[in-house]
């Protein structure tokens, strides 16, 4: 078989499944969950000599250390992914669940029922718990879903593979419902990504430049977010005893992450009050600054940042820091700089909280919170496949839900249209 | 300025007014709705001339009458067009509705707003009161619009657009909330589907031709149907006197629209005594029919179809008839041959239509209803810009709220992620 041939084969088994998977109850789409933690655990030897044989070639292709980390399938790291599909069983199934149903004046009884989305492709360079992580929720959601990892995973994520479809076919689904690209050539991406008869949805989760070749690429629909470049305003009316916390929270707690802040915008009217006690703060965490003009002029802790850096996604212990005269200045900034992911105010004044909450436009927007809390888990969705910040479909993190769509159903009594 | 200049001016002209239509209030987009439909009666003569240069030009290039018909602006079109933007005026704005607002463990709460899109680019073939329908949706819904027509209507569609920036004015929104492309160049539509970073979605109205090209040119997502293929399944345990209405109004209540119905399933059981009844109807209506083997041998008035019926949108007087074996047929040749539009069951049998609209995968679902109801009029929601038979973000019929999104608004009192 040619590449082209095994791929469009993958995801024709693939629509094929998913026909069947449409209807499943959600007893079997837990057990299947179920049996799949209970596998990861019976066959950890076997996952965990397949994962040493990616972490040897990893070696010999000098990956650095942490990515050798993000790699190794540690005992850990394998208890995690058992906890993660356990918490997920309990979550709610959303498929199936009628919403809007309302009488018609003719009588027709008219609804809107959650459906799995069909067919997903998954396409990332995560670590290999990813791929059960992805499995796991579009399984619990009802779509098949065709997996592609980081070819330095391809031993551990065909091991998993394995997991998957003995715990698929324990329960009597189709064992297609999941399927894991079985090569590394990366021109499967390309044949991928033209199967729009065949696959729904692509989501892409990785660097920036994966997430562009896939959004150029794809005929499929993408659900994306390039990166995430979030700030935080501090307004006049700010408390300063709020504010310290949130920005030292936001910017320290997990710099290496997308809802991570990279800019602080602070009111001209507090900055002489606050940015002396902010920047010991932040220095003392090892945050480097760089500022504007006006900033550098208070704090000579301050850096002058660069043009380039305005606007970067640090993934860093580093904060642009800049002073603005008043709200408009800060939105404008947001909206030039902004990658529409997370927007915080840190204010307590009323109206200048609704005002943000209102005019920002961003997947997440937040009046005295940390940046941090943009994250599906922290927001009440359960778990999260991705966050997207294009605003078809989803905006923000994607639950279960957001793996769904809605058809409308139709209960007549012999109705005709006038 | 070049082609290429002119049409990228336009999009960030248009991107540039979604940051202050976003917030706008309701009160102010109802009255320009208000005044565009004023404005349509003050200035219907200089409308009606724009019109006759249109229809002369069609004339001399040889439009057929049905499309100098559909082209023409008369006096019932346009009062038409002024109801129906009285009666967008009545629906309820979506913008600013907050949903699933819960309190998380930690005090934040956590809810999603419904916003803008952004900007909209509608590219459509159709009549030119389509150009005042998709900016009055767009315009209630907070979104920018750029509207491409058909090059046959293009001054009908620029003296449109001085009456839509008119009223923008009038009320102090920015002008280039509404645009029309005002060239005819098709290299126009390529160039627009390339400025992914300025406008947010595209809706393609139009034949399968337009929309496919669309599809595949564009980096930006698109929402769409090619076409209705529409089934209805006339089973085992269908009250005749139910199923005569409601085949002839799927089919012929209007024949050329992409609700109409173009397959019809008959349940072996029922085949010989039902078809017969349904055979004379049909064809007292002028209908066509071509059918397999089983129908054909109950029914000479049945021709005998081809390989190329069986799933043809004939948008015509022309049927297809199939006697099916069971439920699980009539569900397998919905799968293969429908368009995910509409699919309707005719059965008496409570399992039976239970069954149907769970394992069925379209857009619109329906039990004992004419598949002529999908539309988002008939369905409740008021307004409709077009149907979607693809499943991000909207299936089935596209109301006020499809042309919005949710963003995440959290509401904290200084609360850290830990």
């Amino acid at each position: 078989m040619t590449l082209e041939q095994t791929i469009v084969n993958i995801a024709r088994r693939a629509k094929s499944a998913s026909s069947t998977l449409l209807a499943l109850s959600t007893v079997i789409k837990n057990r299947v969950l179920i049996r799949v933690a209970e596998l990861l655990l019976e066959e950890k030897e076997a996952l965990q000599r397949a994962n040493g044989k990616d972490l040897q070639l990893g070696v010999e292709m000098g990956l650095s250390a942490a990515m050798l980390d993000r790699l190794r399938l540690t005992d850990a790291v394998i208890t995690s992914m058992v906890t993660a599909l356990h918490e997920l069983c309990a979550l709610p199934d959303p498929v199936g669940k009628i919403e809007d149903f309302v009488k018609r004046p003719n009588g027709l009884l008219v609804g809107r029922m959650r459906v799995p989305l069909g067919v997903i492709a998954m396409i990332y360079e995560s670590r290999p718990n990813v791929t059960v992580d992805a499995a796991a929720l579009c399984l619990k959601t009802g779509n098949a879903v065709i997996l592609r990892g980081g070819s330095e995973a391809i031993h551990s994520n065909l091991a998993l593979a394995t997991i998957l479809k003995k715990a698929l076919i324990s329960q009597g689904v189709s064992e297609d419902a999941v399927q894991i690209i079985p090569v590394t050539d990366r021109r499967a991406i390309d044949i991928l990504l033209t199967q729009d008869e065949l696959i729904d949805v692509v989501i892409p989760r990785g660097g920036e430049g994966l997430i562009r070749f896939v959004a150029q690429n794809s005929r499929i629909p993408v659900l994306k977010h390039y990166k995430g470049v979030c700030h935080l305003f501090i307004d006049k009316d700010a408390d300063l005893d709020k504010t310290v916390p949130l920005v030292i929270n936001s910017k320290t707690q997990r710099p290496g992450v997308c809802n991570a802040l990279e800019g602080l915008l602070v009111h001209q009217d507090v900055a002489a009050a606050y940015l002396p006690v902010l920047v010991a703060a932040l220095i003392e965490k090892g945050v480097e600054l760089r500022g504007c003009p006006k900033s550098t002029a208070i704090s000579a802790q301050i850096h002058t940042a660069t043009d380039s850096d305005w606007g970067t996604e640090f993934l860093d212990l580093i904060l642009c820091v800049k002073v603005v005269g008043d709200f408009d200045e800060a939105k404008t900034y947001i909206q030039h700089y902004g990658s529409k992911h997370t927007e915080t105010i840190v204010t307590e004044n009323y109206s200048t909280a609704q005002r943000f909450l209102a005019e920002i436009d961003a997947s997440a927007v937040m009046v005295n919170a940390s940046t941090r809390f943009n994250d599906g888990g922290q927001l009440g969705l359960g778990a999260e496949i991705g966050i997207s910040t294009t605003k078809l479909h989803a905006y923000g993190p994607m639950g279960l839900e957001e793996l769904t769509t809605r058809k409308f159903i139709i209960y007549g009594q012999g109705q005709v249209r006038e």
